[in-house]
């Protein structure tokens, strides 16, 4: 089985092409639940919707978060009344969500909850959230610390960035699956997703055993770089890069990844950064890394794959 | 001032008539909120709503509660996700009771958030819930005790009904604003809605200080009676009226409310009933008490206010 770590748009895109080349008891996706909190009374899991949406095929390829085809009935009408209409709820997005907040309330996991609404939206792939317990991404910028969603959907990312703490991930423990998954025999690979690696991959990194679990890989960890020519396709990732004092590219990527994979996938058009990867000890992996449709995610998914499943071999051979 | 006290389809109606024909500053409705129940998480006031909706000229005509030109993304997804919808919820309705329970969790009381409601609804007249504490009226069947919505949606009210509870009642205030008003020397009259007596009106009256304000009356008070030739227009008052061994009937209605009204405001087909009423010292009123149309409304609404106020003259004038 091959672990994937996502979050975000670039992640769900990834992830859909690995659960077009692989069975459903060959992969696992662990999602980033620290952009996760509670609005209106409602838990909502931005990360883990985008995903199972995505696997469900009933996405909103245009805004990237949210169901297709979608109403605002309710947003309208909470505008009307005078409630907080800053974070965008459509009417079929809102049955997840108080779906949801019902079945955590009742008193049952974030795990056992993703399992049930992915089953219901006939997601055969296991999507589990990095852990159960609460972790909230807060990003501290010149303005002061600002509560993720409210930095990220609020203030649309525009305030600088002085660091990310995730906070409650030292109280965390990695969710169940996710636990057991790393601790398996069976564990083939671990994909690191074309993510934003502060925002999205970070809050997983930060829950302890996960970390470890990398530094002391026995199975190839690969990952994807979200920057392609100094610029992200989507998203504020080179932004904060350089408001980090870091110089927007996949070379800052595999240096944030560093003693933590084998592997980085960068795009075709970032050739020239291969030596100065490999001189981080990693291995360059040149792709088309953008991935404008399902054939494209498809065929990204497969050099992943084939990557991880050739250091797999090598390595069971004694190759190095 | 005149307040009146409503629940349900028939006590919207003739609350809508009275914000017809009396200024905002003329008229309280104070609601009853024994069917209140909290469903999905979401803290919802059936009655309240269906009495706001009907004067803010939202409410569906048609099916009696909820917004007209509703639209059901949310219901379906939900039921794709195998939530519970037998109690159906609007898109934009939605929007009231997430507005709603994020403002009760918030701190704020029941009054001073449907008054805010209200005033985002542009509902000029002040509407009320009889307390802001929590009543839940609790039906006794032949099948054992079930929450209200539970009988009356979800069971449409076929148990047969042994008596009925007023859950938390004895412990519960009247809202401050209806409080203020029965103490007030501007009260002008009471006016009891044609609501089911048993499950609309009985809540209010179990809330401590209203049967006595009734009891102890100083101005007129005057009941519409929702039966008319032995029949409900809307809903079980009829049914729950045989299972308790009374004849449905404008005559059960008036011994329902002897001792705490004036007068009984009744339709012209139970002309027959007058005599029986006047036995038990109330005042019949004959009148044309269907309501199907604005008309309809208003005109039963200036009987009801011509009546009180006629009342009203005669005892400030001392006449009996």
């Amino acid at each position: 089985m091959i672990v994937a770590l996502a979050g975000g748009v670039g992640g769900a895109r990834l992830a859909l092409g690995l659960a077009e080349v692989l069975r459903p008891d060959e992969l696992m996706i662990a999602v980033n639940t620290g952009d996760d909190f509670v609005h209106l009374g409602l838990h909502i899991c931005p990360d883990l919707d985008t995903v199972m949406y995505t696997l469900a095929g009933i996405n909103d390829p245009v805004q990237g978060w949210g169901i297709v085809d979608e109403t605002w009935s309710f947003m309208q009408a909470l505008e009307r009344l005078g409630g907080e209409t800053w974070f965008r709820l459509g009417d079929r997005d809102m049955a997840t969500h108080i779906e949801r907040t019902s079945r955590l309330s009742a008193g049952h996991s974030l795990t056992a909850t993703t399992e049930r609404l992915c089953a219901r939206l006939g997601v055969a792939h296991r999507i589990v959230p990095m852990s159960d317990d609460p972790v909230r991404t807060i990003v501290h910028t010149t303005g002061g610390a600002l509560a993720f969603q409210d930095y990220f959907v609020r203030l649309r990312a525009e305030p600088a960035v002085t660091h990310i703490e995730y906070r409650g991930a030292e109280q965390a423990k990695l969710s169940p699956a996710l636990h057991a998954a790393l601790a398996s025999p069976g564990l083939e690979a671990i994909v690191i997703c074309p993510s934003n690696p502060y925002l999205s991959i970070a809050p997983i990194l930060a829950v302890p055993g996960m970390r470890a679990a990398l530094e002391g890989r026995r199975v190839p960890v690969i990952a994807v770089s979200p920057i392609i020519a100094g610029r992200a396709l989507k998203g504020p990732a080179a932004k904060i890069m350089r408001e980090l004092g870091e110089e927007p590219s996949s070379l800052t990527v595999a240096r944030f990844y560093r003693g933590l994979i084998d592997a980085l996938v960068m795009d075709n058009s970032d050739e020239s950064l291969s030596v100065p990867v490999r001189e981080l000890n990693l291995r360059p992996v040149l792709a088309q890394t953008v991935m404008r449709d399902r054939d494209s995610r498809i065929a990204l998914a497969r050099i992943v794959v084939e990557q991880v499943r050739r250091a797999h071999r090598s390595t069971r051979a004694g190759v190095p």
